[in-house]
């Protein structure tokens, strides 16, 4: 019997940060050698990133991006992983299924090695329901339905833009929280993937991500952070707050739960705060901001809601810090970038 | 070692619809033989139910019904399980718990029986967080946190008012779904507790549920069903209609997930589409009915909530059929009950 064919083999693009350890595409080998990868080198490009053979791949660093982009370059963050949005531009491929290097394979309670991107795909190619809760989880699992009381105008659910992957191992845990709890890690495999409802944000983590680049890409933008910026590690978090009002305008779905990866390592705590004390701050201010924002209904594609949002940004964020102007500054050149890059899809 | 006290035995109830199978208190009996039960009969009030010795009880049939309510019994169901609200208002207790006569003791998946009660007590005596989603589920429980972005203002979360629990082996499934999939069992075990964001309604199955009596207590009304009424099986779900609307109102939180049960028999798919056709008709008007109810500021009470829905009842749903005319009723007169059973919570 012949092995089954990878799925969506030619429609999806694998995007990582950087690649600090080799191990790192070893151990995910055999899931990842049938895809296409994108590399986007995060700090000196001076320096070489080794590809073990067999893997199909482009790399990009900061010199591609400039020659790439030109001027608009400014828009994508230098010696941070946010960089990694350059690949959500460049490629060519409906889906994007996006790891940091520091994620290796889980295993399942059964001891079973965990195929993350089959599982993120499964979560993708399925509706979401965003409109009502239901209590038995994804409806569309196998074994499962929508429960009784379900209204059933809802069951054809919507289309499913973003697949939201969980960490067993470290728990992406904040500065604070690692400071205050160095030893506790995330043991409880909780075999569930949901649909968060309409009108609820929730932190996006970048680590183990996938979404529809048709559907959503546009709006997956991971903001200005590291080099020369007052923050970092909000990268996803932006993105994530995005994504979910502009989905929830356009009546799009975003999943969490499984699949899991082995989250191996935790970042430095000290470090961490340092970029993190701002938008601890901040995001006390973000959140509002964003649980409160709407877009009108001319806002009929992403890139038009993701510019009605940069100048929500500008206006209301502008008066938290100037950061947020030069943000919704770079939001726009973002999406000036990505419909230079990505002609048909412009609007 | 003196083995633990049972959590809350002097402030928690258990309530009973009816029982027709005296294996369900055996199988029980070491986890509910602490605490108090009140078994309200549903059917013949000639008819007697024999409990087995060493439980401590009250039971109540339609005819103490009558003589306790006068005039306002008529808000309590009769030949129907909603039957079981009369319970929860002649109890003196801060918790409830409700059970059917189908639910037995799971085990989790290492095999060890459940205790249900406990785990809705730790769901209720722990904050509730319905204004931004933790990806990590309850970030109360051991071993959980909240992840990095969650806001650190709304950390403290709020209090719980209600927690679901959820069923393995049959499914709630309703009459349709049931005669689609006669053989579909829940064997997944969802290792999770979480809250239900703000703004997000969910089918509240009444099989295996707690709640905060002094939070909601007064909203937990199971509606007409049953005796020479036109629907059945939305008893439950039109309290978790109200209360959630409610509980958003008041800055109250609802929890769904463990613990589970095992519920033994489907009923009857003919029996049930009997009882639902009218209210799968009926429930894709409610639910608009409901996601788009607001509660005045004045409404700072469960009771003053609970009345003021009680118009918009009226007013709006009595358009889609006069039983919501008479329903409104119902809701005005259960708290006029609720108040004279339970004087010092008055308003």
């Amino acid at each position: 019997m012949a092995a089954a064919a990878p799925p969506l083999k030619d429609e999806l693009d694998i995007v990582i940060p950087t690649i600090r350890n080799l191990d790192f595409l070893e151990m995910w080998r055999p899931f990842f050698q049938p895809y296409h990868l994108i590399i986007v080198q995060d700090g000196d490009p001076s320096k070489t990133i080794k590809v073990p053979d067999g893997f199909d791949y482009e790399l990009y660093n900061r010199n591609d991006i400039n020659k790439i982009l030109g001027p608009r370059s400014s828009c994508i963050s230098f010696k941070d992983s946010a960089c990694r949005c350059f690949g959500y531009m460049v490629s060519k491929k409906k889906y994007i299924f996006t790891i940091d290097d520091d994620c290796f394979v889980a295993n399942d309670p059964s001891g079973k090695q965990i195929n993350a991107l089959e599982q993120h795909i499964k979560n993708l190619l399925c509706p979401s329901t965003p409109l009502f809760f239901n209590t038995l989880y994804d409806p569309f699992r196998e074994g499962a339905d929508f429960v009784r009381g379900y209204p059933f105008s809802l069951r054809e659910g919507v289309p499913t833009a973003v697949s939201h992957g969980l960490w067993l191992n470290i728990p992406d845990y904040d500065a604070p929280t690692q400071l205050v709890k160095p030893r506790e890690r995330n043991s409880r495999y909780v075999d569930a993937v949901l649909t968060i409802p309409k009108g609820t944000l929730f932190p996006m983590c970048g680590m183990n991500l996938a979404f529809d680049r048709d559907l959503i890409g546009p709006a997956m933008y991971f903001g200005l952070m590291g080099d020369g910026q007052p923050i970092g590690r909000y990268d996803d978090m932006w993105a994530g707050w995005c994504i979910k009002v502009i989905c929830d305008h356009l009546g799009l779905g975003v999943k969490t739960g499984l699949p899991y990866i082995w989250h191996s390592k935790a970042s430095n705590p000290f470090v961490n705060l340092k970029k993190e004390y701002k938008g601890i701050f901040w995001q006390e201010e973000i959140i509002p901001f964003f649980q409160s924002a709407t877009l009108s209904k001319d806002s009929t594609t992403v890139q038009k809601c993701y510019l009605e949002l940069s100048k929500q940004v500008e206006e209301k964020l502008g008066k938290v810090d100037p950061y947020f102007v030069k943000l919704a500054d770079a939001m726009e050149t973002w999406i000036q970038a990505w419909d230079e890059l990505n002609p048909t899809k412009a609007n």
